[in-house]
């Protein structure tokens, strides 16, 4: 059993503004999925963007918007949201505190 | 994409004390792992079982142990547990709140 803070893994600003931190990973001897944290800095946003793999989001804290096909949804503490393969989505941080998640997707993808 | 409160979901006490949420699942189009959130009332536990499967949990608020293999490892808000398939779990709420977390596993399982 690993047990951890998500704190303990230092994160990464791929985009800027956005820090993700992979929590749980294949190299924890995950088999089919993978956890990740993202913190959104206030007045930023994850671009709009598909992959032919889906996302499974929890919002622990702050607010924002989710963007998508379904138009502009406001998300905060406790949302839950499945983004669908090839679907389209953003995410926005529309508060003044980081809006932080926790993010899987299946391996084998980035 | 589905956005919601997890509290639209009606609880499942499956076990005594034991509340779970069944928020994303293969009705909404999860092609590989689905999400729960639990609450684990004061004084309860989810006994120690294994299964086949993996856990992905991640803790949203309360204080609680979680006892394995590894022994007996203190949990609270923002700790990350992976649970190896197979491998022996509990975990035990030892706080005045209920113990909220989120546990995603594999689809194909219950």
């Amino acid at each position: 059993m690993k047990i951890s803070n998500y704190h303990d893994v230092e994160p990464v600003e791929e985009i800027e503004g956005i820090f993700k931190r992979e929590v749980i990973t294949a190299d924890d001897g995950a088999p089919n999925f993978s956890m990740r944290v993202f913190e959104i800095k206030p007045g930023s946003s994850v671009p709009s963007h598909s992959h032919p793999w889906e996302h499974e989001v929890f919002i622990l804290s702050g607010q924002g918007m989710a963007v998508g096909k379904q138009g502009t949804t406001p998300i905060s503490q406790e949302t839950v949201i499945f983004v669908a393969p090839d679907e389209p989505h953003c995410f926005v941080n529309t508060g003044n505190e980081p809006l932080r998640f926790i993010c899987l997707i299946p391996l084998q993808q980035k």
